[in-house]
């Protein structure tokens, strides 16, 4: 045997990537068992409600979308547009933006250039004017396969030694800490502040970058995920302006994760980009050179296609070198999936009012988006009230966050089994009752606490119930 | 500025992917220049035959395939079923697998398991074992975004140090090298025979395997690209029994890249796999510890989806926790794209003798191939006839790799320019013709020579005349 656990990449066998781990693999263990028709479980269904996958749940994807995506995959049917109109329920504009399409990438078959077929990022350089009030640079914007991919593109870059350290929120999505141990990088990590709803704190931010630079760590990024993942918190502009200029003063790159920036139930979403075009409009001398990564995906909102693997990140302020060495490193892989860059500039060009597919796809959007904010709001309603549980009222993003004290007795038997206190708590949470959430330990969370991420997709409040229930019975078990 | 070309990851800065290099940016910027209506160009279209991307070029898609895809991206078509078979040619065979795929995923825009969905998994398991004549498990097999991400996912696992070496050949995918320069792991490369139609020659990898364990090197892998890329060479069983008696007698993995598998003009494939088993039954005890991953993918051959990103790989003889750990890397990216996933489907159990969709697949394929064999042999026969060229048989893949002959004076020109000669030869042939192909140099050649790769999927012979008349004026225009 030449590979073995000990000899391979030690980089790779150290790197953790929960969300699909063991409480997952043993989740889909559990369906797989059911779709057999095994009645032994004391369930009938499994929630995955570990990872954010709207249309494994309830969510069905936007008419408009996938009925342009059916005329990419099969330009046949452009042919024959009379009929899909008359017996199929598709609209002229459906035809008129496949053909946009196609004349844009040739074939959805085909390589497109390495960071996206050109009249695409237009569309989205349009899309950031309208959103940001400031103008975008298509050349500066490469189409990636979700917004994972481009994380890593910009990590690999960005990460020149075992050194180089980044700055990474706790909690964290760990995309980040995974990719940054495969890199043999340092992990810098942040505390956010739970009692402020999970918002940066720069008193925080600051201790830990002094603390990594004290121990000659080259800190040279800081990453932001907002709406935070798995918090659900949203950043004030106040916020962001404190990041960007904590960053202009130390000299740090921004890596601003804005996946959930369309799931937004209160307030108001800031985009890195336009918190930092108007304090260079205020301040062009100070500001100007701040380098800022921004992501985006079609995973997420109310587009939900993350098994479509699109996404992009916009480049700001970088150097022409280090762009041109980020385009030949996205090269090496060719393209992203030039059917999953058509849905891109769909979710970002949607039907306007007037055209005629707007009035179901607005009704469908604002019907997912209702449907989220419902299901957000019962299963806040439904953790605030267990015993010994806290959590922070659904802002942004799919997932909720609860904190949860644990009895000695219910810590102690984690312990005999070799876990942490959240994870016995998940996993007998998914034995209980089939459904899946994360433990907090997969994400960080401050020395002492305890938490759980669970995505608030899946339908109905049965399940809700069922926690509730697991989560009595757990307390009155493990009770002292 | 934080990040500068000198401070970034050192072994991004290092790589080179010339594939996506200057000529193809450069022929992207023709190509822009006469989609404008530019005259100053000394010809009207741009001919990429720098890489193998058949749909840029003249290939159709599968006309079965994409009607499957079509009714994936859009399932509300599901319900007229009436509709699509009278007006629009749909056969019931292309909805019976769309729903067999629908059941099996869920929805194309939901995540599947981190390795891809299992009933796509169990039919790639299928294909393989009526491929090869021997049982496959559908537990060692991964969805990959085309085979480049399945090759770096292992090289990633297997790169253990800036001290472990990887058998590649001369002349190879650049992919290969690429991903070694960034993972610092060291690339041993070891020529390919030309005199002997570009066949694996157990000798030379000997030498080069001794002369890097002389070194110090930690060799672990050999990769194997059959049918080549860029060389069109078709390994012999005989050629393949003496790598896999090599690889188990020096304890190395086997990379077999055989994603031109159905791209053979003369000869038969035979898979890696296949051989192994063939060798295992006759000699049990000998050779049953080899570990090989074998590489798939559906952009080449007549399905010639490289847009989708689709592929996958198989393992043999891993180690389980290996496995488990090949497993959380691929996780991390979440999955491949599902759409692509069901198109891997589509290639390894397409329509059947008696199925509805049969007699259309069959002819659209066997054209593709037929086009596919003429063009190799008119670019063939136009390079054999051309002044100090010589060009071996095309006998796999989509690619003719000659090696040319150049006058001292172009050698001097070149260098007066910074460049390799066959690079100096490529870039005026870009410039006089609007014919891209990529220099040897690019691949790695026997020191002394000079190559250039020509993929030839490009429609009609104009180009291949437009060649020989460029390479006759150059010729004129060095000679001594």
């Amino acid at each position: 045997m030449r590979l073995t656990v000990d000899s391979i990449n030690p980089h790779v066998a150290a790197a953790k990537f929960a969300v699909r781990g063991e409480l997952a693999i043993k989740s889909e263990e559990y369906q797989a068992k059911l779709a057999k028709g095994d009645k032994d479980l004391p369930f009938d269904q499994v929630i995955s409600a570990h990872i954010g996958n709207p249309q494994q749940l309830d969510q069905k994807p936007i008419t408009f979308f996938r009925q342009v995506l059916s005329l990419l995959e099969n330009p046949q049917l452009l042919e024959k547009e009379d009929i899909l109109i008359d017996a199929l329920g598709y609209k002229p504009d459906v035809f008129k933006r496949a053909r946009f399409l196609l004349d844009s990438v040739g074939s959805v078959g085909a390589y497109s250039a390495s960071a996206g077929a050109p009249a695409i990022k237009e569309s989205i350089a349009r899309f950031l004017k309208k959103r940001d009030g400031y103008s975008a640079d298509a050349s500066k914007i490469y189409l990636s396969a979700g917004a994972s991919s481009g994380v890593t593109t910009l990590l690999h870059v960005i990460c020149a030694s075992p050194n180089t350290g980044i700055l990474v929120p706790i909690p964290q999505y760990p995309l980040y800490t995974a990719t940054l141990s495969l890199l043999n990088a340092t992990y810098v990590p942040y505390n956010l502040d739970e009692s402020k709803n999970w918002g940066t704190d720069l008193d925080t931010i600051r201790e830990s970058y002094k603390a990594a630079k004290a121990n000659g760590t080259d800190v040279r990024a800081i990453v932001i995920i907002n709406p935070g993942n798995p918090t659900g918190a949203l950043l004030s502009e106040e916020d962001i302006r404190a990041v960007l200029k904590f960053a202009n003063q130390e000299n740090l790159v921004v890596m601003a994760d804005e996946v959930y920036q369309s799931n937004i139930f209160i307030g108001k979403f800031h985009s890195f980009k336009a918190v930092l075009r108007r304090m260079q409009e205020e301040n062009p001398d100070k500001y100007g050179g701040i380098e800022l990564a921004s992501f985006h995906s079609v995973s997420k909102g109310m587009v939900g296609e993350c098994g479509h693997r699109g996404g992009y990140f916009e480049l700001c302020g970088f150097d022409l070198e280090v762009e041109a060495n980020i385009y030949k490193f996205v090269s090496i892989m060719l393209c992203a999936p030039v059917i999953s860059q058509c849905l891109v500039e769909l979710m970002v060009n949607p039907p306007r009012q007037g055209d005629p597919s707007y009035e179901l796809y607005k009704k469908e959007y604002d019907s997912i988006f209702e449907g989220l904010k419902q299901r957000a709001a019962t299963l806040h309603k439904g953790f605030v009230e267990m015993e010994g549980v806290k959590c922070q009222e659904p802002q942004g993003s799919m997932y909720l966050f609860p904190t949860i004290k644990l009895p000695q007795k219910a810590v102690d038997a984690a312990k005999a089994e070799d876990r942490s206190p959240d994870e016995f708590y998940c996993i007998r949470l998914l034995e209980a009752t089939g459904i899946c959430v994360v433990p907090g330990a997969s994400f960080g969370q401050k020395e002492g606490t305890l938490h759980f991420r669970t995505a608030f997709l899946a339908p109905g409040t049965e399940w809700v119930g069922s926690i509730t229930k697991f989560h009595k019975d757990f307390m009155d078990k493990y009770r002292v």
